[in-house]
């Protein structure tokens, strides 16, 4: 039998985008900073993220379909059909959004943060430093 | 009242790393190769994934604590105390972690990668290619 576990989210996105359709693909094709709201309870957990750092943003797409697991890349049929793994499609079956982005503020439990593609409402399920031994 | 969103792992690290004391703490830190074993039922996912290709694998790391917001980083104390999403620590409310790995060999419904840290039976529970725009 396959477990499963449960994620919580730690905050939410506020952003002036407000739908899938008006989101670019990725962050840096086009999007704008966002807020990211942090939950009170989670709130210590941002010392030591300073402005101008990196940080990979873990999201939960939740207007994502699970099911998919086959489909054309960025939506675009003249590319050819690839697994959803070899994709960064929010259509799959742990709808985990991954955002590699700068940090421009930091206020209490608020960051800004861009740029963001994920649109207003988002959860937030993690925040991570970009570290050079991991991530280049 | 906060949602809750269940994740459900797509397969299973099989490494020769069978507990987190013989881990090292990223992945180019010493990590070996690992294999992925995927699903059956999700298997089609990985098309287009090819030898040499650069992924980045999301697992959920099932030993950890998720109640810990402020940490050593490193479990090294001479560090000064940081909030855990300044800091890669396994033990973070959500515990996702993130692995960025070359493809090695792809067989089947099974993946070898590396370097992984994830131990043995670790479950995962997303794969993503690197892309250019987004990750660098």
């Amino acid at each position: 039998m396959t477990p499963e576990f449960s994620v919580r989210p730690i905050g939410w996105v506020r952003s002036s985008l407000h739908s899938r359709d008006e989101a670019p693909r990725q962050g840096r094709e086009g999007a704008p900073d966002a807020w990211l709201e942090l939950n009170l309870d989670v709130r210590p957990g941002l010392d030591g993220i300073a402005v101008g750092d990196e940080v990979i943003v873990l999201t939960w797409f939740h207007q994502a379909r699970r099911d998919v697991l086959k489909l054309h890349p960025r939506d675009d049929t003249s590319l050819p059909i690839a697994g959803v793994f070899a994709t960064r499609s929010p259509d799959r079956p742990n709808p985990i959004g991954l955002h590699r982005v700068r940090v421009a503020e930091v206020a209490g439990k608020r960051m800004k943060v861009g740029p963001l593609e994920a649109i207003d409402g988002t959860p937030i399920v993690d925040i991570k430093p970009v570290l050079d031994v991991a991530d280049h």
